[in-house]
């Protein structure tokens, strides 16, 4: 199993608080999204909302993938005043979160 | 916003149980990778362990991701008998689980 070099992909799940709008949504979503410009290691940022047919998603709603080009990165991110100030926000907003960090690994059969 | 055109992502978040083996834990992690080569509209497959410092991966430890070109490929993956079987086998060994599919989206500011 191959890890690749460095690569870190930080995802958050969350559901938002009832009540929260989808205008208010679309501002957290940017918000997130200009993350990118003001923080260094972050490398890129999508978004989704669950589709899914399992039912197994667990009441989570969005998630949010980013970037890092190393944990020393993340850690960076993390520490950041920008990140600071906006998971401030963000969270206040949330009724459930994960966030979750890996380095994506490809399997050799 | 924009969302690509087709692609979606398929992620599964769990912790396993207690007392599934490192073993067991890589056998099943192959068993999920081989599930490209059996099940056609599987585009991808990567997978990693929880490296997060920020302490709110809420007990999940490992993350699998793959690809699909639309939601009826993730309608035929599912309902495929390779999944099925494997399904099965893995869910017996897991504690908790999070299955989310999503259509990736950018955010043009």
């Amino acid at each position: 199993m191959e890890e690749s070099k460095g690569v870190v992909k930080h995802v958050l799940l969350t559901k938002f608080k009832e009540g929260t709008s989808e205008n208010q949504i679309e501002e957290l979503t940017k918000g997130y999204a200009k993350l990118v410009d003001l923080i260094e290691p972050m490398k890129s940022f999508h978004w989704g909302k669950d589709v899914s047919i399992e039912n197994l998603h667990q009441g989570f709603t969005h998630i949010f993938e980013s970037t890092f080009e190393s944990m020393e990165g993340v850690a960076e991110y993390v520490a950041h005043p920008a990140h600071v100030d906006f998971a401030n926000l963000f969270l206040s907003h949330v009724e459930k979160v994960i966030v979750f960090d890996y380095k994506p690994t490809t399997v050799r059969i």
